[in-house]
């Protein structure tokens, strides 16, 4: 008899992989080492997500009950893979729960960990409260209480978005682009603005990649039936004048100094690599990219191979990722281990 | 006995389609309208293709060859869906050469099209012979000619890389970002300037939009080890004093106008919807979204469901996509397709 598959993370790519494999009879063992499945988008919160709209809650809900209702998916939330062994068609999994499981082939649907913002203390998170993240903003929406100051629990009258928080960043050794934070940021405020309609948004930016089809739904749609406003800026610090929190930087498009008073700044958090990652690396002897991510092979022959034959990686494990792609990955690397499955039985 | 799946166009999201169908024993029927398979980075010669780096005649030639080698897969080139009716599981499409096929299920990978320059009349292209398209510079490059002003044969000391031909540009009716010409400019001026280590290159952008791990690996790269300059700007008009062209616009960094000669200047063309969209949308009885390309529904329950169902879509059929991620869409819908037959079966 055939062995299941072994995946790794219950977020959107983790899902996406189980729940096609199930769909074909094929078992899997998801193990996830949070308490709940859902990766970022629930743990974390998220309100209505890029592009469809849909709240995170159901969208990503919707998979999670899928994948608990699949009979041929055993999930183990938290725990961990300890100790990891084995060829293609015959790999064991010591897990921190005491179990073992054999697995015909292993997808790692790992994720991402979001960028701590006290990495970037001159912009003022951690030290006034009304300085937050995307993340808490998402959750301030998803938690049906509207956007509020944290200090007071006042409507914000001047939101500011500071983009790249932890992206494109050499200082503090983050020099990748976290993808998709423009277009989630663009989202937010237009969430915002619906919410507030007396709130001014502004977003800080260096470049806006909303790119694809996002240019339209995002960032042409935020200007002009929400009257976003963009500005290009270099961003030096975020202090307070005891009333106000004031942001102090230099628009690029002018070359001039800009001081403006706000009531919220939202930190546009990036995607660092997992913080586990040099553990998975370890354990699954699978190698890293040079930021720390987990190294991807080429997509024209595979999908999703890693550097060790018969283990698979899919979504932002591999790097900044929308939840779409990272769907999308999961069922390739799923597609992956079916057309490995085969080659086994055929060898 | 059951039907094999039908794809349409025999481009990257196509060829992984194909591929990984078959290799799970799932017979398909791969229609090309064009006379060979390879899609865009094959039939308009691509050179090194972003990221990997390899040449498209043996990255995207190698998929070919795999699914011409398959006997699961059943190639018709020169061929097109004349007529297509049925129910998942029970489509028949009529093709161009007469023929008949039977199909459980469907796959559009029809790709897009290339826009053309002479669109941008103002940009000097079908004016001047030394201003040229991405595509044409890549063809330079891949047959091994090296990159040369076509007007005379010499080698340029100078050349402009314009961004956003065909995109973003409402006046002209393309709205939309196509995605992947930001990085693919910077590979090509990193090419240019690896062959012709005196040539300057200069890339005129809106935003760079170098994301996620393309940032260190372009962005950063070709201005630190290529000595590639990017120049924000709002382009006027290409013309040409007799000897140079010249590049008119105004510098948006330092809003002053700026006038630079060149010997050559490339125009980085954006990806329109598929010209055949129209037909392609009538033919098979799915929905375009807004801008004319193949809508595609929410990625949380299925993977590239159209408004047909048993119809799905891969790749830049659907908006402006990169190869790797029309590759990863090609294996989702094969991923698809196979659920699908799975819950054909058990009904």
């Amino acid at each position: 008899m055939s062995k299941p598959v072994l995946i790794i993370g219950g977020g959107p790519a983790g899902l996406a992989a189980a729940h096609s494999l199930a769909t074909v009879g094929k078992e899997c063992v998801l193990v996830e080492k949070e308490e709940k499945l859902g990766g970022a988008p629930i743990l974390s919160g998220y309100a209505k997500l890029v592009p469809t709209g849909e709240w995170a809650k159901d969208a990503i809900g919707g998979m999670v009950k899928r994948v608990e209702d699949e009979s041929a998916v055993k999930v183990m939330t938290g725990t961990k893979v300890a100790k990891f062994d084995g060829t293609p068609g015959d790999f064991t999994a010591e897990l921190s729960n005491g179990d073992s499981v054999d697995a015909e082939s292993v997808i790692v649907c790992s994720g991402f960990t979001h960028f701590d913002s006290v990495n970037k203390p001159e912009w003022g998170f951690g030290t006034y409260e009304d300085v937050v993240t995307t993340t808490q903003v998402e959750q301030m929406i998803s938690a049906g209480n509207g956007v509020r100051c944290p200090s007071d629990g006042r409507k914000p009258n001047r939101v500011a978005i500071l983009l790249c928080v932890g992206s494109r960043d050499r200082q503090i050794g983050r020099e990748w682009c976290s993808k998709i934070c423009c277009t989630v940021s663009s989202n937010i405020a237009m969430e915002i603005r619906e919410e507030l309609p007396d709130c001014h948004v502004y977003i800080y930016y260096m470049d806006i990649r909303t790119f694809g089809l996002y240019e339209t739904k995002y960032y042409w749609k935020s200007q002009e039936e929400f009257k976003v406003k963009y500005i290009k800026a270099r961003i030096a610090e975020v202090t307070s004048d005891g009333e106000k929190l004031i942001v102090k930087g230099e628009d690029t498009l002018v070359k001039r100094p800009i001081t403006i008073p706000f009531d919220m700044v939202v930190h546009a958090i990036g995607m660092d690599p997992n913080v586990d990652n040099p553990e998975i690396s370890e354990t699954f002897g699978i190698d890293l990219e040079t930021h720390g991510f987990i190294d991807v092979a080429n997509r024209y022959g595979s999908m999703g191979a890693t550097s060790r034959p018969g283990v698979y990686v899919a979504g932002s494990a591999t790097g900044p990722e929308t939840i779409d792609d990272s769907i999308t990955q999961g069922h390739a690397a799923a597609m992956a281990v079916l057309a490995d499955a085969k080659d086994l039985k055929s060898a």
